[in-house]
């Protein structure tokens, strides 16, 4: 079995939408990840979370196999966020952010994580990003997701830790800021150049594009009758993504394994979407998995 | 050869976009659409313009082949429309409409027109979409567009013509408004229990869906890297998908020739975007259209 490694945040969430609100719920996004990946292959979550943390959200993350040596528990709370969603779900306000234990994060990976052959770096400050990168004793097939923050107040430090991935996970808004175009598609070719070997755009309620060299492939969403709660829906992509390629011959990666990466995060970010929090995410089966991965075929595919 | 028969407006267009303007330059839903259905069959345009409407449109409508015997023009001044299209070019200001001509059209068809296996009506007022139904002699393929207004004022006859046509084009704003959900899913379910087989959502930059019975096929926009003005894409997408289908055999047609006549829509609504009014519609060529649609399939399959 391919193990994942993930690092990311840990956070409690207390979250507003046209259909409904939850408070202190599981979130974040080693969370959301190893959550949807877990249903593909065996994942390592490194994070930090506070005295706090419910008993549950462990025996959760437990239960579903993920391997949790690489979760710091540290005097004091746990990193919560508080936001509110607009109605069309594609804007969101921060009501709050208490970074708590999760301000002093120094992510360290037990030795059995640091040969595993695919390594997924979470939205954090791109500094431990690299800090996490450097801890790997091999070359593992990597991807970086992050966020306009970062862009804002570490760019150099961004830039680098993208030039030595193989795998961008970033929305439109990002890249464009990242570019300075409002073109997608120069700010895409533009990065594509800086390093990464893949490079996704994630975009929302329209799906997703990938670019890998002059090739394009472009995805919409899985489309869910009402989504209750997006948050979470970029990571649960990430680890559909990933964990699809952990399933593959990573030696022998083909442009059309990529695709399929790209059809199975598209649907476990469907089931995601469909409520707070991870609820659907953890109950979803590997048959319900399929099934859908049939029909956005169908809806996808010309012949 | 497999005829088109469209009736819509003609117009003469000022358009301002970020990237420009351009006034009084050709437009109308009629136009888009013969231009664009021109490049796989023979149309014949039903319209009304002004005594000031140009020689040189006149030239080039028939240069492209359309057939003008269907083309009243009447003393008074063509149809005017102005609009003003934000950073976005999702949304646009109507910044004055001169109806002129186009108040009084009283669409009357040709006997040659009378007999054609194709026809598309066009955003006119549906009561003058019910007449024009009501001159066709057999029982043509019948494709539908409409607008929010007609929604507005005119609902009764709006369902009525619906439920005579065999494929309705509407954008996902207005789908909503007709169904009075703000689901596109359950709108289409609707929408397609009261009277078409085949229905076309469109989404503007995000492409368009289509919906038969149970099966659902979504399709990109084709990317663009610089939309100078997406004035009549919608009709230039009913143009390239009409078209398609003109080329096949009317009585046999699958899904899977409507899944291409999307691919074919999306293609000639890309063309348009390019250029203000039909600058680059007419000047595409056969090899440039069969180039697009090969890469838009590349972009859109897995295999």
């Amino acid at each position: 079995m391919t193990q994942i490694v993930v690092v990311g945040s840990i956070a409690l969430d207390s979250v507003e939408t046209p259909l409904g609100r939850r408070d202190n719920a599981l979130g974040g996004s080693s969370t959301y990840f190893s959550l949807s990946s877990s249903h593909y292959t065996k994942t390592c979550l490194v994070g930090v979370a506070g005295t706090d943390f419910p008993k549950s959200a462990l025996d959760l993350l437990q239960k579903y196999g993920i391997d949790l040596e690489g979760l710091e528990i540290k005097d004091g709370k746990t990193f919560r966020w508080g936001g509110r969603y607009k109605s069309n779900m594609n804007k969101r306000d921060t009501l709050y952010t208490e970074l708590n234990v999760f301000e002093n994060f120094q992510p360290s990976l037990p030795p059995a994580y640091r040969k595993s052959p695919i390594l997924f770096l979470g939205n954090i400050h791109p500094e431990l990003q690299l800090q996490v990168l450097h801890q790997m004793e091999n070359h593992p097939l990597t991807a970086l997701d992050t966020m306009n923050l970062w862009i804002d107040i570490s760019r150099d430090s961004l830039l680098d830790v993208i030039s030595k991935v193989d795998i961008l996970f970033i929305n439109e808004d990002e890249i464009r800021q990242l570019n300075g175009t409002s073109s997608i598609l120069t700010a895409a070719k533009k990065t594509l150049q800086s390093g990464p070997q893949f490079l996704i755009v994630k975009r929302g309620e329209n799906g997703a594009m990938l670019f890998h060299k002059d090739k394009l492939f472009i995805m919409p969403a899985y489309p869910i009758e009402n989504v209750v709660d997006p948050t979470g829906a970029g990571d649960s992509f990430a680890g559909g993504f990933m964990g699809y390629l952990s399933t593959r011959n990573l030696k022998e990666l083909s442009l059309k394994d990529y695709k399929n990466a790209m059809v199975h995060g598209t649907v476990m970010a469907s089931f995601l979407v469909e409520t707070f929090s991870t609820d659907r995410l953890v109950s979803v089966t590997r048959e319900s998995i399929q099934h859908r991965v049939q029909n956005l075929l169908e809806m996808i595919c010309v012949d």
